[in-house]
Formats: structure tokens, C-alpha cells, sequence
């Protein structure tokens, strides 16, 4: 078990919000204890189950929290992942990748095969399905698998109906593989900024799903799970009732996406911001050129690049704005006029794209208020 | 110490290149020997210093590779990077980025205070300058320290001449520090693509540089260090001894950034692309749909974003191109009418700028020609 880093004397210290070695991740606790429990509420209010994507977090303590609110287990997007929650301890554990080469292969096999409850992994090709079931079957079990479909989205999955169902009852008809349902994730949609659009287009996907499962259902092959969804189109897909089960994950820290995403006026989000970086100034004197800013400690290493860039959620005067500013740094342009941030102010930054930015930091520093009341590792950080 | 993950029983099969589990992050030996020595023999020739960055590699079997090769010691760009390689036994390490919370600057006490040899940290701020005075001396310690000038770049450093010449009358002032020097970092020539203009823009900041040092020993202020330089200028300032040692950090790697702008016919590049990424394809029905492509199992998590996008080196029909497919997965787009690659084909790929993307990885997977030798891991990984 590595240190939890320089804050570790800091918990329980009141009012060490303010003293934290930077950049430090940050989980608003009230907040985020409100988005676990509207999900969970949610998904109960609609009769659908919740295994929530641990791609997310990637932190056993979270996904006891969310199994605590109710949730069947949580979702992973690498096998790597899925080791850190079957071997600490969380059962109900969703493989949404496909595992093809020999190295993953052997490791789904190891992992479906120790103790656990309810491991599953998808499936999208024929070829990977046999050599799946030839492992199953040469390590004496039965592995329990979901066919992957593309829903638009076409990152994995089957890319016909015809391809699913061929899929199935192969799975259906191999010894070593028990076929339990269907995995339908429309990344596309999910960050369509237009409410409207992106309703549009979820019932659109939502219909076609429901066509198929009830195809394979005629053709006498069960579907006990049906999973999907994400945080953009959960309402939607939890009223369907197309979905058995959710694996919506970001809803639990929300992001500068998709706070932009949900809030237009006709769909305020039932989610807050509960994840934030805090960085520190670090150098005042660009403040005394043309275009003044200072800099932050809190740069291309800190944060998530590829969509849009960290907002200033506090510490730095009103209008100010971020940009990056090389590995370690960030400046913060500052409105004309306004006062300049003291060397070391600590200043707090919503973070771009969630998942990205989790994975670049060792710990969550949880905080109640203006408290650090705990840390909590990033158990699963680069692990694939 | 953690595991070497899930490759580390191929050391030393031969062939086993081919086998690895991937996503995984790779050492050309070869290559990156050649480019170690090239510098090495470069600074040699023009009788300068050489202080590599080690925030490019954040590794100790590396930083011990370029002392061996003649390299004076290390630059840190954070306190936690200097702490993984002052406690891994290297010596002379440099921290070229200011330090200034309360937390940061009693970590650069406990490390300079600790046994060690050389150890420098950057001021560009009068108020910074007078805590690390005042905390040096409670300690009993005298800090070795050198003035950061913002080199037209201004991320970090003091912005004029007249700030650097009171920050340097200062420091030799205070009973808890020792003046050192100057360190100057113009990061906003390195990637300057047309060679003409970097080489003219390099030689303008370092009449600037020279005039300033001068400056300094006609004040009576020695200046026993210059500090400065990158791989894309890095000829130009050896040649031109105003630097006493240069912390270019890119040149053991290089990347899909550097590779460009270096290579304009007019300027062969002396350093090979030593680093890359092998990926595995894991689904191809992409190749079904129009626009044909198959996914591959890096993404958003296995390489930085903010620059270029990562460049097909093998594995792949001649033309392919890389697109991002959320957190775990890439697109590799198939020119029209070429093979499908099969299911499990390594794909190497040339890293986006390999600072931040070897910040993404736990370990180096290093290979001489097809077999993996050894397993290098990223010590300072996410150490701020």
C-alpha cells in the first residue's frame, strides 16, 4: 500500500481545505453523496438496476458506495480494472471492452475463475468468442458473456442485428460460455449539447434495441440483462425500460462537458460538480506584462486535454480563465483590472472529461466543507 | 515496490516482443542508447555541462543512464519528481520550477537538508525568496538557489533584468541561501517548425542572456551556473556557450512533435524516435462499415492529447491514420481496399509529446530488437 502523499497529516485537521499541497484532486463529499443518492433513487423510482462504470473513479471506495446505495456492481473498461474490484472485494463486476489477445484472454479466464460473483465480458466477434469458450473450457468453467452491439456508436460491438444474433446463439451453443444478454453503449450521444437532439436520437437507438431483444427472444434465447446508458441520456433510458440495467458512471462528479451538455435551460441536471483540482499560484509575474495572468502549479499533467479546457470554479477573480501552460503549470488570465491572486492562493478548477483526469492522480482528497476528512486511492489508476 | 504487471514473465523470451499485453509503453534500447551518446558526445565537444530533464522520463534507471554517460546530475520540474531521484541515490538534481506553498517549500527543506550532493531550486519572486531564507535557516541549512528568468517565454521567472539582478543582490544577501545562477527556459521556441526562424529567435534570447550574466559579474554577483536550452534548440545553445549546462530532456525519446519540427531537410535530426506505444486491435467490425477502420485498445488513457495525434510506425497497412475513441480505445483508419488487420495485431505507434504520455504508464516495456529485455518503471509517475 503506497503513502497517500504529503496531505495525510491534513486529515481531520479542520479548515485544511485551505492548506493542501497542490495540485491536489478534490471530492466534495456532500455533493457527491447526493449524486449516488439521486441515481440510486432514480433508477429504483424506474425499476431498472444500476451497475455504474468504475472507468470513472477507478477507486474501491467509491464502488462500495455505490453498491451500498443499491447498485448491482460496477462496470469496468480494462481487465486491469476488473482485477483491482473482483480481488478487492466487489462483487457484479462488467467487463464493456472485448478481451482478445492471449494475455487478456488468460487473465479473464483467471479472474472469472477465483472467487467472485457475476463476472461477465463482452463479446463482439466470432473469432474472440470461440477462443473464449476454448479457455473456459480448458480451464474447467463456464464463462459468462454479453454480445457487445454497436448502437451507432461503432467503437466495439457487433455492426449488424444479423452479427448479434449469429454471435448469440454461438455463445448460446458453446460449452464453456453461458450467453446472459446484450451490451448497447451510444458514447455518441452523450455529450450532444441540444436536449432535444439528444432525446431524439436515444429513443431512435432505444427502439432498435428493443427490436432486437425481442427478435432473439422469438428465437427462443433468453435475455436476461440488457445493458447500457450513460450520464447524458440516463433519464431517457431509465424511463424506456429497454435497458435491464445502467452503467452510467460520471454522474457522481460531473465534468465542464457535461455540465455544458445538460444545462440548457429545459433540463436542469439532477447531478452537481463534486470533483475539482486545486491548484496554487505559483508565479505572479506574468501579471506585470500585457494580457496579465499568473501561473498555477496545475498543467498538461493535471488534467484530462482533449476536450474542452478547466473552468475557475473559485480563488481567482470573476471572468478569470484558464489555459495551459506546459506540464506543470497552467495561466490564468485575469480580467483587466482585477486585483492580482497572492503567490500560493489556492485556486479551485472544474475538471475537463472526468475519467481522464481521475487517472492522472494517485488519490481523492475528500473533504466535508473546508475539512480534509479523508483519501481515498485511485486504486485502478493506469491499470489496463 | 509494486509488480511489473502482467509482462513481466516475457523478460528475456526471446520473440517476445510480439506477445506483449498491451496497451504497453516501449524502449527502443537501441535507439535510445544512440541518442544518449549523441548528446552525451555533443556537450562533450562544445565543453558545456549536461543536466537532462528528467521530468521527461521520471525514471531512475534512466536519469542513472545519462550520469553514466557524462550527464552532471538531473532537472525536476516538481518537488515530488526531485524527491523520487534525490531518495533513488542520484545526485546534483535541479528543480526548475518555483516552489512556494508552505507544504512545498518544507519538502525542499527535508530534501535539501537530506544527504545529498548539489541540490538547487529555482526563486523568480522576492516574497518566495524570503520564506525559503527564512525556513533554510530555521532548519540550520543554507539553500543552494538560482534566479529564474521568464526568457520571453514567461511561464515561470522574474520578468526584466532589473528583476533578476534584485532577486540575485537578494539571495546573496540571505544568510539561508547560496546564489547559484540563472536558469532560462525559452519553451516557446522548441517547437518552432521552421528551422531559420528557431535557430534565429534561440541566438536573439541568448545575446539577451549573455548580456544579462555579464551584467551580473560586472555587479560583483558570480554566476556559476546557466541553466536552460530543449531539444529543439539544443544545437544552437551548445554552440554558443552562454549556457554552462543544458536540461534538454525530449532527445532520449522524441515524438511525433519533435520528429516534425525538426525535420525540414535542412536539419537532420541526431535523435531517433526511441519511444512508442504498442496497441493490439480488439474489434474490427469497423471494417464492415463505410469509412472502414478497425479499434485498437489505446486511447484517451494511453497517450497525451493536447498535441499531435500518435503516428502508425508498424503493424499497420501503409497509410493507416490514428483517430481517439474514448477512454480505452483508438480508431485506426484502413486506407480504401487494404487488409483488414486481424484480431490481436500489434499496432506501434509513435508517441504525442512523450513527456505527459510517459506520465500515463507504470513502467517501460524495454526492447532490444523483438525481445523484451527488462522493465523500467516510471518511478516518479504522478509525483507533484
Amino acid at each position: 500500500m503506497a503513502s497517500l502523499g504529503p496531505n495525510e497529516p491534513l486529515i481531520g485537521v479542520p479548515g485544511s481545505r485551505a492548506r493542501l499541497d497542490t495540485p491536489a484532486l478534490c471530492l466534495d463529499l456532500d455533493a457527491f453523496e447526493r449524486n449516488i443518492a439521486a441515481m440510486a433513487a432514480l433508477c429504483r423510482d424506474r425499476g431498472v438496476a444500476l451497475r455504474p462504470h468504475a472507468k470513472t473513479h477507478k477507486s474501491l471506495k467509491i464502488a462500495a458506495a455505490q453498491i451500498a446505495a443499491g447498485a448491482v456492481g460496477v462496470c469496468c473498461a480494462t481487465i486491469g480494472e476488473a482485477e483491482v474490484m473482483v480481488r478487492g472485494g466487489i462483487k457484479g463486476v462488467h467487463v464493456t471492452s472485448p478481451q482478445v489477445t492471449a494475455s487478456k484472454i488468460a487473465r479473464v479466464i483467471a479472474l472469472a475463475g477465483s472467487p467472485h460473483a457475476g463476472f461477465t465480458v463482452v463479446v463482439d466477434d466470432p473469432e474472440n468468442l470461440a477462443a473464449l469458450d476454448g479457455a473456459a473450457r480448458a480451464a474447467g468453467i463456464v464463462l459468462d458473456i454479453l454480445v457487445d452491439y454497436a448502437a451507432g456508436h461503432h467503437r466495439t460491438g457487433a455492426a449488424t442485428e444479423e452479427d448479434v444474433l449469429l454471435l448469440a446463439r454461438a455463445a448460446a451453443a458453446a460449452p464453456g460460455l453461458r450467453f446472459r444478454g446484450i451490451q448497447s453503449y451510444s458514447g455518441n450521444l452523450q455529450h450532444i449539447a441540444e436536449r432535444a437532439e439528444r432525446v431524439a436520437k436515444a429513443k431512435a437507438r432505444l427502439a432498435i434495441l428493443a427490436g432486437l431483444v425481442e427478435r432473439l427472444r422469438r428465437d427462443g434465447i433468453p435475455v436476461e440483462i440488457v445493458t447500457g446508458s450513460g450520464t447524458g441520456t440516463h433519464d431517457v433510458d431509465a424511463e424506456a425500460r429497454v435497458f435491464t440495467e445502467m452503467q452510467t458512471g460520471s454522474y457522481i462528479f460531473m465534468d465542464v462537458d457535461y455540465h455544458r451538455a445538460l444545462k440548457d435551460g429545459r433540463n436542469v441536471p439532477p447531478f452537481e460538480t463534486a470533483l475539482f483540482v486545486q491548484a496554487a499560484v505559483v508565479s505572479r509575474n506574468g501579471a506585470k506584462i500585457p494580457g496579465g495572468y499568473v501561473t498555477t502549479d496545475a498543467g498538461l499533467k493535471s488534467f484530462a486535454t482533449e476536450g474542452p479546457k478547466p473552468e475557475v470554479l473559485s480563488g481567482a477573480p470573476e471572468g478569470s480563465l484558464y489555459a495551459y501552460m506546459g506540464d506543470e503549470h497552467g495561466k490564468l488570465l485575469l480580467p483587466p483590472g482585477s486585483a492580482v491572486p497572492a503567490l500560493g492562493a489556492r485556486i479551485e478548477l472544474m475538471t475537463p472529461h472526468c475519467d481522464p483526469t481521475v487517472n492522472l492522480y494517485d488519490a481523492y482528497h475528500v473533504l466535508r466543507g473546508d475539512t480534509l476528512i479523508d483519501i481515498w486511492p485511485v486504486d485502478a489508476r493506469g491499470k489496463r
